[in-house]
C-alpha cells in the first residue's frame, strides 16, 4: 500500500500515520519527496487496511499495490483452466458454444432447438427454467417443469445443460437436472447464492454484471472458487452505457485482459451484449478473435413469437452461418470448435 | 406501442406486422406517411408484445407508450406514501434521517453512536450485522450478534433499526431485530429476495442498484408491493460512471424525477453517493433541497478505525454540523426535520 | 511517480527501471515488499515520465502522485478568485445568475428576457448567436446580428452579456459585443480555441465536457489561464451516463469537490444537466445547497415555441419561482445573491 | 414525429397539440387508445420540430422516427463507398491498414517507422505533427517540422499519410502534405473544423468523441460530406465507461452496426481503444472479424521511449505479428489486406 500525503502534510500527521501502519503490523517506510512525503506500507494484504488509512489526517490518496483475488488469480496458477462436464468441453484451447432458447417454453421447441444447435455444431444446450424478469408482470419461466424438459432434451441429444439458478432455496433442485449452474448478471454480487453454488458439486458459468469492474468479477467468482469448486467460467455479457444504439456494450477487450489475468475460461454472450440479432454473428466471430473460449448464444425456432428475448434470438439458420463464420476464425487462428458427444 | 417500419418495408411486410399486432389482442392502426409506415398498436400493456415485435421482418423500432410498473405509480395513486414505524417518519412532508456505522462492531460502539445520532437528529439508526463485501476475505458482519446488539441500541434510545438483509434464509431472523429492512444495491434485482421482504410485514428501504434505471428501480419496488407490502423507501444512492473522483456520482435529479411519477418516499445516501467524507455534508444539504424525504448517513465515533467504510463516514462532530446544515434548509423551504420520539 | 513491478519481475527489469528513472533526471528509491517490489520516483513533474515508465518490461502499473494542474489549483493559490464584470460577480461568497433563452431570436424576444431575468434577480443574461448544433440542418443562429442584439439588451438593462464562441475566427468579433466568452461542452478541448479566449481579454465561461474528468477539465483551464487571463468560471452541466430520463446526468458532487482543489469560481447549468423544465427549479436550488457560486438557466417568453431548447426552458413565471427559492436556501446558508447592477 | 400525451391530458390539451402539429405544416392523426391518446405527425424531418412539441402542455414524450442524417445514410446510398488515395484504399472489401507513431519525433524515427511499417503490410502512415495533449504542459508535436519529416517519409515509401489537424487556422497548411486530414476525438464536435476540413479537397479520417451516439457521429459526418467531400472514413476508437482496466472501452458491435445504416468506410483503434500493448493484436483481430474496414495502429520503433503514447504502442515485431494475426482472420472471412503500391 502507497500512502501519498497531502502536499502541506505536517510532520506530526506523517508520524502519525507511519504509527499506524505499524499498528497495522506492517513496515513503514517513509519517502520524501520535493513536493510531497509517501509512505510505503509494506507487507499489507487486506482491503481493510486501504480503507483504515484513507481516513488519516493529511493523507491525500492511498494506493494498494496486490490485486486482491487470489485463487483465481494467475500468478498463482499459471496453467489454464479447462472445465469439461458431459458433451461440454470449454477452455485451454477448445471452444464450447452454448446455445439454445432463452426460455424452456414447451417439450417441442425445446427438443427442436436442441437437435438443431446440436446439428450446428453447439456442445451443449441453454435454456431458462427460472428467468429472472425486471417486471414481475413478465412471464417467469416454466421452473421445475421447464427443467424436466431441459433434461429430456438432454436424453434426446446428449448435449449438456447450462440453466440459469436464481435463489439459493432453488440450488439442490436445479443441480439435480443441469449440468452447469448460471448465474444471471443481476445476481453476480448475490454473494449468498455465490457461496451456494460454490458448494453445489457442479461448473457454474458465471454472468459479469452490467456494471461489475473485473475486480468485483474475479472476486465473485473467489467466492465460488473458495466453496472448493474449481469449475468457473467467466461470461461477458455486456455493461451498460450510454449507448443506446445497443441493449448493452459488448467489450471484447474483456478476453484478453482476463486471459492474462486468470486462468479461468471466458466466454461471450452476443446475444445480450448486443440485444439486436442483426449484430450478433459479426460479434460472434469478433469474440472468437479476440480469444474467448467460447460462447452462449439464443437460438429460437421462431424468435418472432418467442416468449422473451425474441429481437435478440437467432433462428436455426441464422445459427448455423454463424457457426459457420465461427469455425472460419477458430480454424484461421488454430483453434479447435469442440464437437458435441454422440448420444450413446 | 408503436411500430416503426423500415423506409423500403413493403406492403407484405406492413400487412404482416398488422395481422400479428391483431393477433396479440391489440387494435391495429396504420399510418402512412411520407418516408415510411407507422402501426400504432392499442390496448397494449405487457413488455413480452414489445419483444415479439420487435422481431418482425421490415420493422425498425417498437416504441412502448406505457409506463410498466403500475401499483408504484402517481397515475395510480397520487397522494404520496409516507411510511412510519417507531421513531422514524419519512413522506409526505417529514424529514427522516437514518445514521450509523457501516458495520455493528461492538456494544459500546453501537450504543455511543445511537446516542450521538440521536442527540444530533437522527430519527433511524443504521448498522450492518450481515455485510455484503466484494471480497470474500472482507469482514463479513456480527451476524445474529450484531442484530442483538443493535436491539440493545434501540432499547437504549428508542431509535428505530434499519439493517440490510442479503439472503433468504435470513429474512425471518432479521425481520425479527429490525424495524426496517434494507435491500442493498447489489440485491436490487434479486427477485427472490425482494418477494421475501415483501411478505415480512416490515417496511423496506430498497437501494438503487449502481446501473439501475429509473424503470428497473420502480419495477423492484413493484415486486414488494405487489406482496401487499405498502412500505417501501426509494434509496438513490449514487451511480457507477466514468467519474473517478468520487466512489460513486450522485445524481440528484432522481429525487424530483422520481417525486413526479411515484408516491413513494425517497431518501439519498451521500456517504456511498460520493465514498469522501469532505463531500458528505455539501451533498448532504444539496439533497434536502432536492427535494428529498430524508437522508441514510454513515456516522462513526472513530472513522480512522472502523472495519468498513471509515472514509464516507462522519464523526460525531461532522454528524452535528451535517445535521444543522440540512435543518437550515429544510427550514428554509418548511419542511420539518422529524424528531426522534424519547424513549418511553 | 510509484512505478510497481510485477510479482515475478526479475532483478536485471528492477535494475534496468531504476536506470531508466534515473535517466529521467529522477531519484529512485526501491522497495522491496513481500511480494512485489516497488520504485518510488522522486522529484517528477511530467506526464511524460508516466508514460515512459508504463512501457518498461516487467512493470505492473505506474502511479502519478502529483495533480497536473498547476495554476487553477489551490494548493497554489488558497484564496478563492472573484470574477467581475459589469453586472457580473460571480465567487468568494456572491453569487451570481445568468439567465436568458438558448438562442437569440429577435429584439424583442431577447429585450424581454433581460428585463424579465433581471426583475427577477438574474446578474447577466445569456443568449446564443453562434450555436453549435449536433444537425447541420438545426437552426444555427443569428451570428453577428445577435451579437448585436445582445448589445441592445445590454443597453437596456445594464446586464453583462455571457454568449458562445465556437471557433477561433470568431474570437475577435465575439469579444468585441460579450462581456463573458462562453466555451461550449462540445469544445471543452479544443485546444485552439481555448487559447485564443485566453489572450481575448474577456472572462471564460468554461463548460465540462459530457465526458470529461476533473482532471480534464482543470487541464483545460490550465490552457486559458496560462496564456495570462485568470478570469475562468467553470460550469458543470451534466455528463454522459447510461441514465435516459434527464438529457445528462447532473453530478453536484463537482461542486465541493472543485471548491476543495481549485480556486476558480463554479456554477452548473441545471437546464442542461437535466434536459427537462420540471426538473429545473429543484436541481437549481439543490446547486445552491451545494455550495455552487451561481447558475446559468435557459429562459424564455414561450418555451414552447423556442427555437432550440424549449423542453428545458422556464419561462418567466418559472425562473421568478425558481430565484425565490434559490434565494431561501442562500439566505439559509448566509449567502449574498448578486443583484444586477442599475442602468446608469 | 410521434407525440404521446400523458394518461390525463385535457381534450383542450390534445386539441391545442393538433393545432400545433398543422402550425407546423405537418398533418396530424390523432389515435385514442385504451389509456392515453396519442398524435402521429406526418411530413416532419427537423429537430426543431421535436424540440417544439416536446413542450407543450400534457404532453409526455416525443419520439422521432425517421434518422436525422442524410447524405451518410444507406437508405440513401445503398452501395458502399470506397475511399483511395495514393497508397490507400479503403472499404467495398479492401481493408486498409494505417500505421505509425502517436507524434513525429524526428526524421530517423519516421523513416525506420514508414518503411517498417510497409514491410508488414501497412498501407498508409500515421503520424502527429499537431498534437492535442490533455495538459498544456505536454509535448504539443514537431508542427510543420513534423509535416515536412511525414512527407519525406512518403517519398522514401510512397505511403499515403494520414495526420491530424486541430484547428481552421492549420487546415490549409495540413492539406499541403497530408493525403489524409484526420479529425480528433476531442474535435468530432468541433463544427467550424468539420465544415473547414470538408472543403480542403481531401479524405477525412472522422474519430468518434468518446462519448458520441452513433448518431452525433454520422451528424458530423453529415457536417463534412455537406460540404461536398464524399470522402469520409468513420473511426470507432473507443467510448469512456466505468471500466478502468483498459484506457477506454472499445465497443466493436459499432462496425456491424454503422455498416448496416451507412455507406462510409469504418475503421477501428485498438491503441487508442485499449490503451495497453498488450491488449492490441487481439482486439485488431477481433475487429477485422466485426467487419472493419481496416485498422489505425500505434506503432514504435522504441515505445518505452516513445514521447507520447508509448505504453498503447506496437514495436515492430509485435506490429509484424498483429498483421499476420488480422491477415489469418480476413483471408478466412475472404477479404483482402490491402498491399501498399510501391514507390514509382
Amino acid at each position: 500500500m502507497i500512502v501519498v500525503m497531502e502536499k502541506h502534510a505536517t510532520e506530526e500527521q506523517v508520524s502519525h500515520m507511519v504509527e499506524k501502519v505499524e499498528a497495522l503490523g506492517l513496515k513503514a517506510h517513509v519517502i520524501v519527496g520535493a513536493e510531497r512525503t509517501v509512505i510505503a506500507a509494506i507487507g499489507d494484504k487486506r482491503e481493510e487496511t486501504k480503507q483504515s488509512l484513507e481516513s488519516g489526517a493529511g493523507v491525500s490518496a492511498v494506493m494498494p499495490i496486490l490485486a486482491p483475488f487470489k485463487v483465481a488469480s494467475r500468478e498463482v496458477k499459471p496453467e489454464p483452466t479447462q472445465v469439461k462436464t458431459g458433451s461440454l468441453t470449454i477452455g485451454d484451447g477448445v471452444l464450447g458454444v452454448i446455445a439454445g432458447p432463452c426460455s424452456v417454453e414447451s417439450e417441442e421447441q425445446i427438443i427442436r432447438s436442441a437437435q438443431a444447435v446440436k446439428a450446428a455444431g453447439a456442445t451443449a444446450l441453454r435454456g431458462g427454467a427460472f428467468k429472472p424478469r425486471t417486471s414481475p408482470y413478465s412471464f417467469q419461466g416454466l421452473k421445475e417443469h421447464g427443467l424436466q424438459l431441459l433434461a429430456a432434451a438432454r436424453d434426446a441429444t446428449g448435449l449438456a445443460i447450462v440453466t440459469e439458478v436464481m435463489g439459493t432455496d432453488d440450488v439442490d433442485l436445479v443441480a439435480r437436472y443441469a449440468d452447469v449452474l448460471q448465474i444471471g448478471a443481476r445476481n453476480m454480487q448475490n454473494y449468498r447464492l455465490l457461496e451456494a453454488v460454490g458448494g453445489a458439486g457442479k461448473p457454474v458459468l458465471l454472468k459479469r454484471g452490467p456494471c461489475a469492474t473485473m475486480e468485483e468479477l474475479l472476486l465473485a467468482a473467489e467466492y465460488i472458487l473458495n466453496e472448493g469448486n474449481p469449475n468457473v467460467i467467466l461470461c461477458e455479457r455486456g455493461i451498460r452505457t450510454f449507448e443506446t444504439h445497443t441493449r448493452f456494450t459488448l467489450p471484447l477487450a474483456t478476453v484478453p485482459y482476463l486471459r492474462q489475468i486468470t486462468h479461468l475460461p471466458i466466454v461471450t454472450d452476443p446475444s445480450h451484449g448486443t440485444g439486436h440479432t442483426r449484430l450478433v454473428p459479426d460479434m460472434a466471430a469478433a469474440s472468437i478473435a479476440a480469444g474467448a473460449d467460447g460462447l452462449i448464444l439464443e437460438v429460437h425456432p421462431d424468435p418472432e413469437n418467442a416468449m422473451s428475448d425474441g429481437y435478440q434470438s437467432l433462428n436455426f439458420q441464422q445459427f448455423e452461418q454463424t457457426m459457420e463464420l465461427c469455425r472460419k476464425v477458430a480454424e484461421a487462428l488454430g483453434k479447435k470448435m469442440g464437437a458435441a458427444v454422440p448420444v450413446a
